[in-house]
């Protein structure tokens, strides 16, 4: 079955944008971008969180590339212009659940809050994957929205990347 | 000049301890042990925070073993009954950045909320060390109060424990 995958940059208090989405404190480099490369290469689908997409869109870059398909949730979204980008108003979690089940790659979730939450406390989320930034923030956008139940995770990998930054990659026990 | 330590163990998504104080997530192995040792060794000093020294003291933990010097940071007691104990009622990064000049081994911050805070703004704090366990338990007691100024650190560890976890020590830049 493909795998849904969740994760990004963090600080180490676990956020991953400052309170202004600000992002001067990520580090690339050339071991950051294999990793990137590594995951984008095993994915066809991206699952956009409201906010995210409205984020990507406003930078420009509100649309998939060939081959890949995105889904964006929504209730309050009416359509979604871009081609290859469909909006989904049902309950995530069945969605996805469902997703799961076609062929296909792994699937990469873009959402910083409470679309990850949803997806959390539906157990369709299979793998974690933060690269952990030297860095405080205080305050932002936060990895892991408080309230979700509690998750057991095992850790499959645990390796310093270039410029601080350590690449902690877990399953999610169901 | 003697080092001040924050940390202890914590969930992937920053808890320190569950909603309600749940601490039935921690992993107990040798290599911990070890961890811990090698922390109490180079301490000499434990700063609590009101709330941990309370939660200390209704576990019967509210002393502290000879040799081993206990300030408690709290505007709203008013006295500790606890030999080797003082009860510090001033600035709290104010204190302990005189505390940093006078002789002696290493402090450890023993407080998962406002003291870390008030120490991490008041840029008295010199190392981070977390032992990050693979669970999310959704919300609890925060490693990192919100609020707190952007913090650069360096990474100087990171090393796979028993049971999954991962030990992080940071040094904090200045």
């Amino acid at each position: 079955m493909r795998k849904v995958v969740y994760g990004g940059a963090c600080s180490l208090d676990g956020f991953m944008a400052g309170p202004n989405g600000e992002l001067d404190w990520l580090v690339f480099s050339k071991d950051v971008q294999k990793e990137m490369a590594r995951t984008w290469a095993s994915s066809d689908t991206l699952l956009f969180g409201r906010r995210t997409w409205e984020g990507a869109v406003a930078q420009g870059g509100g649309s998939t590339t060939p081959g890949v398909k995105g889904y964006v949730f929504s209730r309050t979204l009416t359509s979604i212009a871009e081609p290859g980008v469909e909006l989904i108003r049902d309950d995530a979690g069945t969605f996805v659940h469902a997703l799961k089940l076609q062929p296909g790659k792994d699937m990469v979730v873009m959402s910083g809050g409470n679309l990850a939450r949803s997806l959390f406390d539906a157990g369709v989320i299979d793998e974690i994957g933060l690269n952990v930034h030297p860095v405080l923030l205080g305050s932002g956008v936060p990895a892991f929205v408080s309230g979700a139940r509690r998750t057991q995770l095992e850790l499959t990998e645990c390796r310093k990347l270039d410029g601080g930054c350590v690449l902690l990659i877990y399953k999610v026990k169901h």
